[in-house]
């Protein structure tokens, strides 16, 4: 894996001096990708509701799947023998070319399970609480429908009961690592440990040393594996809200000497832009970053702003299947009887196949009928939104007028 | 619309003299139709869980709504006012011409609800045992899933109960070719009563009466609506499995005047052969006609071999849905534990997207982790295989030899 900057954004009004939002390159043995891109999720070899073929066409060069859900199915060694999970899945990278019959692919580390499935319900926090607490963002990896049950972790790594048969399993850092090879993304994560943001101090400070034990273990084990060096590992990044511990973080799993990281946690909304900053300031300007789970407009603005590269999120896919569609002006619900007899496209302005081809009574018609085709449809014009909205972010960058395009932005889509 | 006859089949072995298996044209405002052909169902205008696109590119030239779905959600008038069916739920036709952007469309009566929905529950039948029953042939032209409450049928027309709401409803023929008339499709028919096989002959009678005088009112009250003459409106022949009562319906039906014919009715599995025969050789040569509600392989070379032109059915698109998937040597569920590490294509002979693109142990991962792709890639899998039997059973009827390809095929499929 290479990666290339090709422009660094001008120095932001109030941001600070450091660290700068940049235009590249990634080079994959499948496939380039654009950056800054959005990654969309395919939890389990799918991006929900949509052929590989329809996620191409709405502009995404790269797709992530689930460590942990794939694992217990259909089985990383399935997936390996099927060829890797772009074949497996039929993902093709865009532009398709000769030599790279596959397009490339992320897979996560599972280590996120082990806060949204387990970590935090132990210590009486549920996550339902936090979802509706709307100053707790969580980053949105995986599906809610998938949310299995209780894990439990050690400092060899997590045990934990597989939701679909109830069957015991162990994850450590090494099996992690020996999983995603065997599901043969280009770009894999480091074992971690994601930490409610309402543990005390002391608890963070220990999952943190945990979590940069388990990044070294996965660096050993993915280089004993790494024989062809194909595959691109990526450190995350923890710390939770706590300046030190994320600035600790970040110079620990920066001398590591891994291919490029990842920022992970869950932050208050707010506090979210200095969590990523202080980060930024700190890990190598030449190698790629990943702000994981997050993928709201803002965010995305935000993320650029602040030196990140990749985003991923289920959020666009999972409003898509609720009927809550981005517009330029707001997210709206297609539901509402008011676009019954709506005969224009979503977003005028959008050159989706969804707003191409379909109109909102058509939709609202779709959703109130329980048809596929909705949770098809809607997704398709989700991603799109997100994707391409990340897209024009890349070009402003290039053209040198990104506060612009994020001012004209979000002055309408919060208005 | 028009109807042109190309070929006609070479006298079947032991089959009538009097009629023919034939391959045409059918010619409708919104593109041509080429015969024998089947139909997609759009029951809710959209074929479950495919985009139109899809739909289009495995070969289907028209498609099917359900005029009483349609009536009770959206509305027909909120399809009328969205620009008729074919635009309303983006259906192009094939290939897209100019002068015609929207592709053909068929609404059927309304009137198979009669039967599914009320008459035959009323008189102590549950659909259910006689979808169980293995002799008892059920036309299936909507979803179970579908299925309302209870219906109500008098001399004038039939009233029932919105499966959606509770509200009251009451259509008579006026009122059915009213509601077709605004979803606008280039093929509509008369509204009908079909009987369940265990009624006995004198309720039959007083049905087919019935039919007969509605199939009267359907046409008066069409001629009144059909000023430009752009809609085809076909009668529909009853008659249960009695044949004094199928070559009654017939004559009377085929004397009325109507563009071309329904066949419906819901027969004994080894009775349908003959009650078609009956029809077809009373019913003028040269107007098309259309099976009702029939789509197994075995029973669409016995309607060509027997003079049928169209053929709509949900059984490739449920059965889709459910992981049961055709293939040349009979159908398999994809479920099965066996295809979990096949990594070939469903059918080896198959051209469709998802034989192209997907393997059979990803069609089992999808389907056991309840992904909604599991469902339209079997259902563009199920549709192609039966949409491009009927083309190549059209095909060999030009080529003089539709008996050798029926010999051939079902040797295999029923091995």
């Amino acid at each position: 894996m290479q990666f290339q900057i090709i422009k660094k954004l001008g120095k932001s009004k109030g941001g600070a001096d450091k660290i700068l939002g940049r235009a590249g390159i990634i080079t994959t043995a499948h496939g380039e990708i654009h950056t800054p891109a959005f990654v969309p999720v395919a939890t389990k070899a799918t991006v929900k509701a949509l052929t590989p073929e329809m996620v191409r066409d709405l502009g995404a060069e790269i797709v992530l799947g689930n460590t942990y859900h794939l694992y217990l199915q259909p089985g990383d060694e399935v997936v390996r023998d099927a060829g890797g999970l772009a074949k497996f899945m039929g993902w093709h990278g865009l532009p398709r070319e000769a030599e790279a019959e596959w397009g490339p692919t992320i897979t996560d580390s599972g280590g996120f399970q082990v806060f949204s499935l387990g970590v935090a319900y132990g210590k009486g926090i549920s996550k339902v609480t936090q979802i509706t607490e709307p100053s707790l963002l969580i980053p949105e990896r995986f599906d809610d429908s998938d949310a299995p049950g209780l894990a439990k972790i050690g400092a060899d790594g997590v045990s934990f009961k597989s939701h679909l048969d109830g069957s015991l399993h162990y994850i450590t850092p090494e099996k992690s690592i020996q999983i995603q090879h065997n599901l043969g993304a280009d770009i894999i994560f480091a074992f971690d440990e994601c930490t409610s943001p309402a543990e005390d101090l002391r608890y963070q400070e220990e999952a943190l040393e945990r979590t940069h034990r388990w990044a070294e273990r996965s660096l050993e084990e993915h280089q004993k594996l790494n024989k062809e060096n194909k595959v691109a590992l990526f450190g995350i990044v923890q710390g939770g809200r706590d300046e030190n511990l994320r600035k600790k973080s970040a110079k620990v799993i920066s001398s590591m000497g891994f291919d490029g990281f990842g920022i992970g946690g869950s932050f208050a909304k707010e506090d979210m832009s200095s969590a990523v900053r202080w980060v930024n300031e700190i890990l190598p300007e030449e190698k790629p970053r990943h702000l994981l789970g997050i993928g709201e407009p803002e965010d995305l603005f935000m993320g650029v702003e602040n030196g990140v590269d990749l985003f991923d999120c289920v959020a666009p896919t999972r409003n898509g299947r609720n009927g809550t569609l981005y517009t330029k002006r707001g997210k709206i619900n297609i539901m509402n009887a008011k676009f019954a007899r709506d005969f224009l496209s979503i977003d005028s302005d959008c050159g989706c196949h969804t707003c191409r081809n379909f109109t909102k009574g058509y939709l609202n018609h779709l959703f109130k009928g329980k048809e596929m085709l909705a949770g098809t449809l809607a997704t398709i014009h989700n991603l799109y939104f997100i994707v391409n909205l990340v897209k024009k972010i890349r070009q402003s960058i290039l053209e040198a007028r990104f506060l612009e395009l994020k001012d004209e932005f979000l002055s309408l889509y919060n208005k």
